[in-house]
């Protein structure tokens, strides 16, 4: 039994009925050398089995403790049933990749059966070109950007033929859930013995915000002050999500990098504002200030790696779509950017790691909820306009269940007000774009991702 | 704007998180005239779309009124959207009935979107033999039995070839949702008009029940007082489903039925005791007193067919498990569901569809709601510990989409304390079982299947 942090059960406080805070990933395989039809699914069960102790929340359930008193604890499941968890389809022909989006977007638009290890695995066949997927998915509350990235890791090998990896040296052990009357009890007794804990984070929290107020107040790029526009995007989301995946080759976004001397998450988040900005112009619904984006940083410091778990923070970057330049864009992007790290290093990774413990979870979740019920969340856009992730991969090729990825893509999620994720992932010679949205904020997706390759390409042709 | 009855709103009232009150059906057929792919999907679509308004449910959401002062409303759904209820999905290669009831299992297992048209519908690739299916679910709520077979009706065709149907004489026109301040001035209105209505119909549903207990008091038939046994099918259910599907040849059963001189309900309920004995048997598991089943009948007048909507009721028969001979144990199943049909004859129709009535919609909400929280449905089995739900289907073939329809494969809903349902249908020259079960109550659902068979081979062969 091992009790959530804070930061962990903040995904779990705001999750809302239609903002179900969940992740996922898809990993895009050559099938050529996999068995097919009931084989592959006994296939990959089998490879699993002595992967499963690599990522321990493979086998834990959430129990929450009654009144909320404190966090969530996460239990051994004694019901564990690794067939629930593994499921099996196919792809309609021709097997595009806007199919696959379509089949995943149903699957992220479920929520996870909370009362069961968070996780799905769907084992899919049929993908064109001899290719197969697996899409695996999880809650936000269970792993982030970069423990999202363990467990993918996890899921994966250096060689088609790896074996598999150690046994653990301890045989894992169902628990027994535990009785309400215990929860309560330790509650109480972490109750007793912190009681200024919630107080002193607060005020934590408050003094950096207010200090660095104080040396950027001019900049207004703390958290959230700069005003996100009204937009699309960031309507009240409903619980259905629509997935789209792209590429762009590496070597050219590269080569644009070397020649521009930007960084490539500024170029990524310059690709983002063009595409959006062109979205919206169509629309006839281009604001005159700015998108924000809203974009995750790992805040975990290096030798904490290795373990489960959420040590996120983020930044909010104007993403100067009111630039009709794609150079010009470039530029204010990385100075917007470079402006907000600096907010960043002075504020610290705490930032939302501490929101949870302002008031307690009782009071988060029951706030939380109130916020949802008058829609709150819609005018004081929280977010920022569009999430944006960017997380480096390997560039060597890696493996699943015997068979060579081709293409690996994780999916963010999205929320109250912020009904677009853009999350990147570069692997071998590409760059890929997982773009996750409300199925109603942006019923045209095949539109919008068009408008992105088409800003990539303006912005490369003039750089 | 049309308000719901109260037989219909019961579904509602009475759904829980895992009891969710959704039945479908699947409708397999041979795919070889048909297109494949992207091109089968519009194809279904542009089929679809000119028979939307045969059936009226299928555009229209329900609206629920403000501290449930009243029954919910339909209202023609403004923002209905046929691409989001139409979906496409294949099964993996070899396409066993097996894996389509996998599929289908797990599409069970997810809650309707109650902010839509409470309807979902996949047109599904891949089945064996050249075949392929069309799988949609509903809410109870939305359609019982007889409106469902409706409602399955207005998806089928007397000839491959068969023209769409006579467009509606009245455009179909969205409406605007309601405001919550109409809904509760509507609602207090109707409470002002009828401030008896709930009372007079808790009187008479408790005299009708005096009533029959007086005249069959010994038998005690009346309303779940058989006392069902403790069975693994009755424990509390989770969200999830397994669901199977098998046939018998209608020839075989007609056969037995006319050498025996018995009912063809009677001879399945006598398979159906005979499995559950053997399941239970097997698993050491079988109570001395008889397993009971809740029989659902139509309670429909036959003039109001036609319409949607619910005119359901049930009848209890037990099922004469604790008898090892299956002659003999078709006897005592002819004769309890004899006397069962004497009872609702008296009891009369209004049963169930007065229940609502009792407290008004939020105290039974309310109530409900409490007893799912305490799990008191566990203990009081209300609905009898297996549902089994017979109904006469065409003896010519059909056709859907322009394909022939070789198998229909109705499926209806499981409830807290009732874990099984086997709902059969005759068609063609098969009689169809199709089996819906709680995921965690009958781990070992393909078993029970063996188990119908072995039971029904063992009647066959000694009547």
């Amino acid at each position: 039994m091992q009790r959530l942090t804070g930061a962990d059960a903040t995904f779990l406080y705001t999750q809302t009925p239609n903002a179900h805070m969940e992740i996922g990933a898809c990993i895009v395989v050559d099938a050529e050398a996999l068995p097919t039809g009931e084989a592959l699914l006994r296939h990959t069960l089998d490879w699993l089995q002595p992967r499963l102790h690599l990522a321990p929340m493979m086998r834990r359930r959430l129990v929450r403790v009654p009144f909320q008193l404190d966090h969530p604890v996460w239990v051994e499941d004694p019901g564990f049933d690794v067939e629930y968890h593994v499921r099996h389809v196919a792809l309609p022909a021709p097997g595009t990749f806007e199919q696959l989006g379509d089949l995943v977007g149903r699957l992220m638009s479920r929520r996870l059966d909370h009362s069961r290890p968070l996780w799905e695995l769907y084992v899919i066949e049929g993908l064109d070109g001899g290719r197969g997927a697996t899409f695996m998915k999880t809650h936000h509350a269970a792993v982030d950007g970069v423990a999202g990235f363990n467990l993918l890791a996890s899921m994966v090998d250096l060689a088609a033929a790896a074996p598999p990896p150690d046994p653990p040296d301890v045989q894992w052990e169902p628990e027994p859930i535990p009785t309400d009357v215990r929860l309560v009890a330790d509650a109480t007794a972490n109750l007793a013995r912190q009681p200024l804990r919630g107080l002193k984070a607060a005020r934590r929290l408050a003094r950096q915000v207010a200090d660095a107020r104080t040396k950027h107040g001019s900049a207004k790029v703390v958290l959230g002050e700069l005003g996100a526009p009204e937009t699309r995007f960031n309507g009240t989301i409903g619980p259905h999500r629509r997935v789209r995946y792209f590429d762009l080759p590496l070597a050219d976004v590269k080569a644009a990098k070397k020649r521009s001397g930007a960084k490539l998450n500024d170029l990524v988040l310059t690709v983002v504002g063009g595409g959006l900005r062109r979205y919206l112009e169509r629309h006839d619904e281009l604001p005159d200030a700015p998108l924000i984006a809203f974009v995750p940083i790992s805040g975990r410091v290096p030798d904490a790696g290795g373990t489960d778990g959420n040590q996120t923070s983020m930044m909010y970057v104007a993403l100067a779509t009111d630039e009709d330049d794609p150079a010009t864009r470039l530029a204010r992007i990385a100075e917007a950017s470079a402006a907000a790290k600096a907010v960043h290093a002075d504020l610290g990774p705490s930032a939302l790691v501490d929101l949870s413990a302002l008031t307690g979870p009782a009071l988060a979740a029951a706030s939380l909820r109130l916020v949802d019920t008058f829609r709150l969340l819609e005018r004081t856009r929280l977010g920022g306009n569009v999430v944006v992730s960017n997380i480096p991969g390997p560039d060597f090729p890696l493996y699943t269940a015997g068979a060579r990825i081709s293409g690996l893509f994780p999916m963010g999620p999205i929320g109250e007000g912020t009904g677009l994720n853009v999350t990147l992932l570069s692997y071998l010679d590409s760059l890929g774009f997982s773009v996750v949205a409300d199925r109603d904020l942006v019923p045209d997706l095949d539109d919008l991702v068009d408008d992105l390759r088409a800003a990539w390409k303006e912005l490369d042709s003039c750089l």
